[in-house]
């Protein structure tokens, strides 16, 4: 099970570093997660990722479950070995791709039932079922089963929602301890919509449970920034100080910035690696699309101040080249900036949380990203 | 310009051991040349095909010249530069590409007139306006123009085709010293279809012209292997012993290993690289389809006596899951090992030439192939 240590809060914000410790290594928070849907995180080696800096990097359970699924990770003892990664790893509990990907799904307090979004076939997904799968992908961070609602969604649903999120999370608990011997850890989900009050009830209740971490779910669905913002704002300090607090699929550097001031640890998103493969790049002085004619014949690295082995490397020109033929180093080179690009502002802000500069980097990072490359 | 050293002759074939020393490096032969149509190999960075022991790359002239094109590499002082490759590079003339590529070629003894297969553009490619465009490129070896022929083709065919080859390889030898300074090296190309007459005729009227080294086109374009064996071995002993003899477009490890044995020192072919691709991986004991279901639980590496980075670190069993998921490493691991693959037969040639055992080599490459995964 992970231990978690809070190495020191930032005296001009709520935003503070700390270090979890794992089976499989340390983590330095705040920390970004790059995704790795189905045992590779799009186009890099594991090589490749701790060469950008990742610490731990998030499995997708709905997909490892339906391929290369659980009977052949058991054989190759879990994910680990089977991508060769030996890193930290965590893994979502499915709900949210059931949610958004799977065919004629249908909800109940039982669990997910589900359609394949590859080849129709029928599924089940309950509390007890994903902590197993999770289990067997051996996750040194699993998640509780949650239910995921849109945005916008009625006070009614919400509060349906947040109650079996409880329920499945007392489930996935017991689970966790009986089958799994807490061999690794397990988070809880707070849910509770865009509604103040249901999200204090869901932490509560959640908080009740004594998790190893928590999670914030049901953000980045569609609502302003403000809205984030706010949620995030309220629900962050409900959890204990002392667990590592993750806000699930956010988001932009400007989100996670926003975020972290408020006091979370942890983050995954796809942005930095999709965007990348669409040509949409990350940089200190804002974001671009490499596919700009600006671009064709510009010698200079994609961004001035980076380390990236793109950057050390290549120019916008070749990489604008590679995006426009459609080059499969396109994607890769692009990816790698990227990641890097996010790993290295969770390090920047980390080492501002550390010397107590936060509210100073944050002004300058603001600046930097307007002005515009 | 480069200079070409035989270090041995096999005593039991006509296979041979030798450098070649050009201003980016030595390479050493026989060499396979992967190849990087557009500035890259599909799917690879510089240091990746180094780490699969490449010593040259090949680039296409027809791709470059349109995409990204003579003003942008000039900007940047040559083809090295701009993809990140300081290892020698050879071009082909673009001749082939606008034979098997454009829309509404049409040859005549002024060039190629064609229409770009990407927007249509119209385009004039003349035997100095390649030399041209090569040494815009900055390649090391740089291919004379000359006109290929389908196969079969008649006798009328092939003996207009060589005559305009020894017409145009004539002009591009004038605009290399003229225009160039000689400052890298030029290649002449065999044609003469399939008729060993019009092969020799070809022969002799490039080897009176002088140049660095040879080629023989026209190889490998739908003819039967037995065929393309004895044009090789017919041709090859026609080159100049002191000079490197560079074999396009060919082919399988088995048509390597016949040439070596008839004494050719270099080859390129998309093989290793667009099989990879397409999930087909070559071992040492014969050639498969990583999509075959038998490797779904399968632990081992895919070649168990392979050294390449894929095969140090992963199963069969999880390249068949990225390449079953269309996922972006698949072709970067499967590449990869097919590189590797090609690049280490010629290693063990080389070493089985400078050892003069190159027959029990090839008995045993031929016997292990045969038997299968």
């Amino acid at each position: 099970m992970l231990t978690f240590k809070l190495e020191n809060r930032s005296s001009d914000s709520s935003a503070r570093a700390g270090s979890i410790h794992t089976a499989h290594g340390e983590i330095q928070t705040p920390i970004f997660m790059p995704v790795g849907t189905l045992g590779t995180v799009k186009g890099l080696t594991p090589e490749d990722l701790l060469d950008c800096g990742s610490q731990i990097i998030l499995g997708n359970t709905y997909h490892l479950y339906l391929r290369p699924g659980a009977e052949l990770l058991s054989r190759f003892g879990g994910l680990h070995s089977f991508m060769h990664w030996d890193k930290p790893l965590l893994t979502d509990s499915g709900g949210f791709q059931v949610f958004s990907l799977a065919a004629l799904s249908k909800i109940t307090d039982e669990g997910y039932r589900f359609q394949s979004h590859i080849d129709g076939s029928s599924h089940l997904f309950t509390p007890e079922s994903v902590v197993a799968m999770q289990d067997v992908i051996g996750s040194d961070i699993m998640m509780c089963l949650d239910q995921c609602i849109p945005y916008p969604a009625d006070r009614i649903l919400a509060e349906k929602a947040l109650e079996r999120t409880t329920l499945w999370a007392r489930r996935c608990r017991k689970t966790w301890q009986e089958e799994t011997g807490c061999r690794n850890s397990l988070f809880g989900i707070v849910q509770g919509g865009m509604f103040t009050d249901l999200r204090k009830r869901s932490a509560e209740e959640l908080v009740a449970l004594d998790f190893p971490g928590y999670a914030i779910g049901g953000l980045s669905v569609g609502e302003p920034a403000e809205l984030m913002y706010e949620m995030g704002a309220f629900t962050l300090p409900l959890l204990p100080e002392n667990r590592p607090r993750y806000i699930m699929g956010v988001g932009t550097p400007e989100n996670l910035v926003e975020l972290v001031s408020h006091g979370a640890d942890m983050f995954d998103c796809v942005m930095p690696s999709r965007n990348a493969r669409n040509g949409k790049l990350f940089t200190r002085y804002g974001d671009i699309n490499i596919a700009n004619s600006r671009f064709r014949m510009d010698e200079k690295p994609l961004d001035e101040t980076c380390t990236c082995y793109t950057c050390r490397h290549y120019s916008r020109a070749y990489l604008r080249h590679l995006y426009k033929s459609r080059e499969l180093l396109a994607y890769r080179l692009n990816t790698l900036h990227n990641i890097h690009y996010y790993l290295d502002l969770m390090r920047c802000m980390r080492a501002a949380i550390l010397g107590d500069r936060f509210a100073a980097f944050r002004r300058i990072f603001t600046e930097e990203r307007a002005r515009g490359l």
